[in-house]
């Protein structure tokens, strides 16, 4: 029934090879099938205004894409400004990391990740986020080798993955044929076995209470496949 | 145990005052306890170019907050660009309305609505999907009643409510200081009975399924209400 | 011979409510017929760089219009910066205020005029002045009341009024219809029964000096009548 | 008294040398004392969209400040777009000149007359105006010269001065010294012996109608003073 | 001698990966040494205005770099719009790729080649011209496989090589820690065997005729290895 | 064979007008035939952040064109931004007035060097280098002169000169016909008898070693003579 030929409940092969810019303090190439997203981390010892002299720390996320990761070319951003969408995926990426992370444990410091679109094909705003969290560890661990830091700011992985109701069925993990036919999709951010973001959207369709439980339960499958993955991937 | 002594299923006090400008197609201002909101309606007979001879319609909603609307003065956006948040809001009340139109019987015309908080105390987002569909509907009323549609586009009111995790507690309908204490809010739109978008954010905390569940039975009766009242109004 | 049936002399029906939002230092929402605006006005202890240590305070306005405070939507501001008009009238505002307030009394802090159309007919900036004066007077008030200033920094109102050649009579007050025909339109600001500033503008028109003369003198008619106004709403 | 030591109602020296640059349709070079402003008018065939189809013609002005124009270097606006301030003086040039112009005889073409300022010191923008209706002449004499338009559409100059309160004493032609210190000043723009525009401004202080009596006298003697030298120079 | 302990006349060593992305019509992963730079090639049949009904085909290019390409963090272009510096580089990239195409033969289309690079240690420029166009040969080989184009507007490689002076010594191929103590270098780009752009530049420093002469004797043996590579890589 | 009829090794005649304004700390106006540039150095005790307390000084340029400059005019860029090309030129002429100053005796302050086209026919980003020198100098000339610093940071002029194939002919000194027909153009900066910058560029066209080196031999000979022009200005 899926265009892939997947079960209703399976994900995408997801491969996450870490270290792969020689700059970053942090830096993973995670692949969703065939969304590909460059996912870096750097240390800043400044913070924001809002937290200076606080002993806070702070994390936040930037979101690209190429101009040609999709299908049909897109405006260069860097042209035109961030639109809507950009600044509305990378608070979001910002916000999911930021749950995860005991802010006292890591200092007063800023870790920005950014998280570049090298090919797109749905699911990129979950992939930064399962992407991103192992970037952020990365680096993470770099202070702790250093004396930096000493105890772990980070306890469980931060994950995301997409639901969506396509052809009249619930799905997990929507690629883009999918996306872009599902009237009904999602996006959940789990960590620890507890929800952090839930971002439900229908565009020109609704969904029950009963469809939104089981979309709730497809994603918790997803998340736990993907925090294995991670956690191999940081070891 | 509620900053203003509300039960926790109860939601503010909500008025919706009609035709309150000379100018627009449809107009409302709504006031959701001390957050109030200028809602209009413009008919424009142009679509946006990518519905150009399509035969299908379009509606869509700006928002913008005057700078004394808040405890703190704002910047004023028409300064210095539209934030973020400022985007991320308007596309999600324009995705909303979208939700309870058929836009094949709204026929090739564009309907844009502005909402501009005049005052904010919480929630101004929800109120302005609920106040913005009133003013939609008043102008879809004036379309139907010269005759340039015929059979009416709007079926169910469309209306939206704020949810969260106050001090443990799951309530309905936060207010500022609620909502500046809480781990947890959420936006629920529904029409019909049916969810339209959810948007669950933690910042800095995490909530479980039975939270969100309790949560989506607080949204269903508040949004029940809104809709007696969208209802009443328009009539 | 006035579409609206006035006399020559004749201005609109004013009137200005006092405190109409919650969070401002000192608000109004002034209707001059059917141009409403609403006026807040902002302490802000800190002033701009240049008065730094100086032991001057400072008055400054902003100026805005819904996007459907006209016959016509018109582009929101905050999407593309404001337009050189609404920069014009701004500064116009500020300056105009500025010319009733003595610096040293206010002491070095800063006020912010707020003044955003709600519903244009013609006069938005002569409302904007007359009114923005009642919210700066009513913040003063306030820092008064406190003991933050001693003297009152504001003696006289300051008030403005429109007045134009129509049909080819001299008349005060122009609505929007008188506006869009009127060549010749002026501005007429004014403090203790002296000018403050005079802007006279010919579109495709000209005008001698015996017709500025009678400008003039509708002005100072009009602007009596407002400065009755303002002192009875501050009181 | 004054410190140039003018005569209370004595215009500084003023040239104006045509045809100053090889591209432009009409060009001139005027000076006011030492406020030097290269005046360039640029015929266009196309109107704006508002005139299309409407055989009316169009004038149009633009004006700018070379960075070291002034004693302190300004910001170069090119990198920072134009200031409220710039757009306000060119849309007075705009509308002054056009006061000037018989569209109809124009026939559907614009004019746009760029004002650049070489050097300032004070007076800017009625130098400006003087010198912008030059070179709008030298372009429609061009064009009555190729018999693209056969009835002059420009009968009488259009031409501006300043006045203003200074030491307490009315005066002609404020240069940059005095307008620093003048607490009231004013531009006024005359053609055919009648009034065009009337800005009279106050920082920190007022004016009665007598002083804008005086004022208009002088502005009177020291316009006709301009049109003798406008005539002469585009003869 | 050098940092690398590369001969003076050594290139890094260069490596061209194919194909690397599924949405491009042309593309490739080009390192030298740790610059990394992936090209895509995107065929739009529109041309720029100036072309339009022309015949002629148009080449353009643009260049990006990700955020953390470099050691330290660089804002993100998205944010604040291209720099001096990026403009300036896509100008040159577009113009190279330009001088190596034959637009008749192309036909009315525009090819945009799309350079961002991933990593950089030195001579991001010249990586993006040789990889660019191995990216456009194999868009116009697709284009030429389906028979849009008939003969092949592309003949000789068009590649490009950095030489600057290091240590008081000519060198070939500059990478990050020689780029940023060299007082003069360039990029010099070539075809055929002749030379298509030359930028030398001394920040602090100056060069004779001679070591100019020498340079371009390096640029020439360097480029000559990178045109193998390319042939190879588009077999 | 030239358009201008002149010899293949023949510049436009120069002349350079120096103190040509009364606010800058050195000016002069630099003809270059139809040419005009007018350049004026603004001294700034104040050096960018990156030199705070370094002892070392700063020279930088801006560059800029009067709309109607050209034979057709250009948009203001006060209106739009600084374009690629204008920000190509000012960092372009920036660096070549930093090759010629000794950094150690300017001491820590900032000269900034505006160049403004006055009328435009080829070659202006040339006469602004050479037109800002002599500005720079006179600015220095100023600081000796009132002993702010003591010895003198500029030893030999920096001055710039264009030279391309024209009709299959290397000739020097290209104007705007010449410049807009030549395949192939460059701009040179000397001082001191040598090389500070080479940009040599071609549009649709390559050349070859030979031919860079009969540019060089012009460009010599061009810089020669405007040396000899500029020490009998600063004079």
């Amino acid at each position: 029934m899926r265009p892939s030929g997947r079960q209703i409940n399976e994900m995408r092969k997801v491969t996450i090879e870490t270290n792969v810019t020689m700059h970053a303090e942090g830096s993973c190439l995670i692949k969703c099938g065939n969304t590909h997203v460059l996912c870096t981390a750097t240390i800043d010892e400044r913070v924001p205004p809002f937290l200076k002299n606080s002993g806070l720390g702070w994390v936040t996320a930037e979101y690209g894409m190429l101009p040609r990761a999709t299908n049909t070319r897109m405006r260069r951003e860097a042209k035109e400004g961030q639109s809507g969408r950009t600044q509305e995926i990378q608070r979001l990426i910002g916000r999911s990391l930021r749950a995860g992370v005991d802010r006292v444990a890591l200092g007063e410091r800023q870790i920005i990740v950014d998280c570049d679109v090298i090919q797109a094909d749905g699911g990129t705003r979950c992939a930064s986020i399962t992407g991103g969290w192992v970037a952020l560890k990365l680096a993470v661990l770099k202070l702790m080798k250093t004396g930096q830091i000493s105890s772990d700011p980070l306890v469980d992985p931060v994950a995301a993955i997409s639901c969506g109701i396509y052809a009249g069925q619930e799905v997990l993990d929507l690629d883009y044929p999918e996306d872009s036919e599902a009237g009904v999709d999602g996006n959940f951010v789990m960590t620890g076995g507890r929800l952090v973001e839930v971002q439900m959207s229908a565009e020109g369709a609704t969904f029950s209470r009963a469809q939104m439980d089981g979309l709730l339960g497809l994603a918790e499958k997803g998340v736990a496949e993907l925090t294995a993955l991670q956690l191999a991937a940081v070891r």
